[in-house]
């Protein structure tokens, strides 16, 4: 950020306004003060017939690698919504939300995961341009070496392992420290 | 937003990049593309023997009013940590996070309330400068009609609700169409 978007001046600083606890990019002129915050990205699980739904990305960075139906949310929409108009988007196909199975946090790119436990509803349509193939694969045929995000791959094998233990909890973590949390 | 933050041109325009199911507001003369993602709140639902830790108020809007200990998350941190930094800020409470609780979205101004379980290990520092005063308080001694938002008053409420029962679902929600969702 270079300009202040409230008044076009170039005369930004960091600095804690007020009571803050942080320091934020602030406008030395208008004192429009820029706050930064994570994003989060919404997706899910879609487990059928012990298959699980997951798309060929069509888009840099690394097409021809593969992930579970996921993207950031957006403004107007509740999280599950997100999630499951990600899952159309990429993949065409129509499911609807179970349960959270994921608040995964990654500090380093300021991104949280959230993603649910979804059944599939109808899976038949083509999937949306930012996706080459969206398909159902069975955990010997999912491509682990080629999963986009680590976190996706992290999150996705947990679950595969739960569900041969026959529980799912809430898999809480964080990329950072490997810590996982398994709650139900 | 009246100016390109990256060049300084007032030539904003909206319009949906590329493969972008969404309009974004983009700059005609740099092209840089500007994205608005909803933020999440971390807090959480502290009970010690029966009681509620809540703090009041000490800054606008509603100086007065009373709320759990919640706030926006920052970067560069977990979701948890986010959670156990606000109950720290606002009460002066140390606390240890023992599941989520709520994903609990309002779309209408574009936040996502994350609250967790909590317990209290420590409960004697002041609190910071954006509370007048932290107290534990039961059920009855909650000002339910004073608390400041309606989603944190909603999850509260449900928590108490369910303590009663005996069993802890996953609270999900929307503060738009009022349905609620349990989920273990």
């Amino acid at each position: 950020m270079k300009y202040c978007s409230e008044c076009g001046s170039a005369n930004l600083v960091r600095r804690a306004p007020g009571h803050d606890t942080h320091s934020r990019l602030t406008c030395a002129d208008c004192d429009k003060i820029f706050y930064h915050n994570p994003r989060m990205i919404a997706g899910c699980i879609v487990e059928h017939d012990g298959k699980y739904l997951m798309c060929q990305r069509a888009i840099t960075p690394r097409p021809g690698s593969w992930t579970l139906p996921a993207g950031f949310m957006e403004c107007g929409e509740t999280v599950e919504q997100a999630a499951v108009r990600e899952v159309l988007e990429e993949t065409g196909a129509r499911v609807e939300v179970i349960s959270p199975y994921s608040i995964f946090s990654v500090p380093q790119i300021d991104e949280v995961y959230i993603m649910f436990r979804a059944r599939l509803i109808e899976f038949s349509d083509a999937p949306g341009p930012e996706t080459m193939e969206a398909k159902l694969l069975g955990p010997n045929e999912i491509p682990w070496d080629n999963i986009f995000y680590p976190a996706i791959k992290d999150i996705l094998q947990r679950y595969i392992d739960e569900k041969a233990r026959g529980t799912f909890g809430i898999y809480m973590g964080c990329s950072e420290d490997g810590t996982v949390h398994f709650m139900q």
